[in-house]
């Protein structure tokens, strides 16, 4: 398979850790999205929205959105597991999810920040925009996960949500957000570094790091 | 049940419709979200995003994230089928969904117009935002779509995909945003708005609708 990625790219990131948490080699295939290379005519033919990661399997079938992606992956190759098996825990853990990918990520990645710019406001400006939302919602997160990471987000394995988390955490301290007020996350994040899967998944390991 | 909703949220009309293609009918406890009621502390307490939707079940089990909860009611009352069976097309109906819920209507709800607004953007800026966002989020829509819909965005029957097309597409008329060049959306759509569980869940139709 193949993954159109970029190191720095949240969605991207937590593809590679779901990746190598099924324990699946891949070839990376960088776009570097500060030059916009993922506008080019060649990936927008893959993947229409211009956004990444897009995964290509060895079908040729063309996958998009992380979130889609990682469920195909836990659909596709079941073991491990990446949601919990009780259907309320799946819907907590998918909100989780829902509530960094769509709540946090969406509003403050550099396609939004790059929009904001565009209408005139300065870098100041834009980077507490980046700041605030991460914070706010980051501070929600803290407040739906009920209980103590034990050691996970969800119990005993790294779920969809410690994947979401993991990039998001990385992020807000890009934009040094205090993360001090978030004692759940920070614990369930030391928990998954732990771990191979999300360590060599860093931005900093990726071939087209810089 | 009881679900938290705002007849105009996009969120809270995609699990309304969702609940009326399972056949459930449940109470409709409505915040208005522009007197910022969904801030209230007790609505917090249940909800600590201060987003809506929430669904509280017969059980006491609090959702939410509207993508979450309609995973969570194709799981639990499995008929019918929200999802495609094909692993492939769920993912690509799932991105599709995450195209609209995080791509588009994340960066263009009314958190984030208040936000701009809150930067002193003028109300013709802010609304721009919002119509650049869902036209350009339509468009990569519509060449998600591979093939014409027959009927429906991923086959015979109606999944989460027209789920979150038909409230996206409400709010881009809010938003004078031109449909002309969308003709899959828009046949998918006329599919859609001939079943009584799409048109009973209109914003138009609910007990707080202005």
């Amino acid at each position: 398979m193949k993954l159109h990625g970029y190191y720095r790219s949240s969605a991207a990131y937590r593809v590679r850790i779901a990746l190598r948490l099924k324990g699946l080699d891949v070839e990376h295939i960088p776009h570097h999205l500060r030059f916009n290379k993922q506008r080019d005519p060649a990936y927008l033919a893959l993947n229409p929205q211009g956004l990444l990661p897009t995964l290509e399997t060895d079908h040729g079938v063309i996958l998009t959105q992380s979130l889609a992606i990682i469920e195909w992956l836990d659909e596709t190759f079941p073991h491990p597991r990446l949601l919990p098996d009780d259907p309320v825990a799946r819907a907590h853990c998918r909100a989780f999810s829902l509530a960094i990918a769509a709540e946090i990520h969406a509003v403050q990645n550099l396609k939004v920040l790059n929009r904001l710019r565009g209408l005139g406001l300065d870098d100041a400006i834009v980077t507490a925009w980046a700041h605030d939302t991460i914070a706010e919602g980051l501070a929600a997160c803290e407040a739906l996960i009920a209980t103590d990471p034990a050691p996970y987000l969800f119990g005993p394995i790294p779920t969809l949500a410690d994947i979401c988390l993991v990039p998001q955490l990385y992020n807000a301290r890009r934009f040094k957000v205090d993360l001090s007020a978030l004692p759940r996350l920070l614990s369930a994040e030391t928990a998954s570094q732990s771990l191979d899967a999300f360590r060599l998944a860093a931005p900093e390991l990726q071939i087209d790091a810089e």
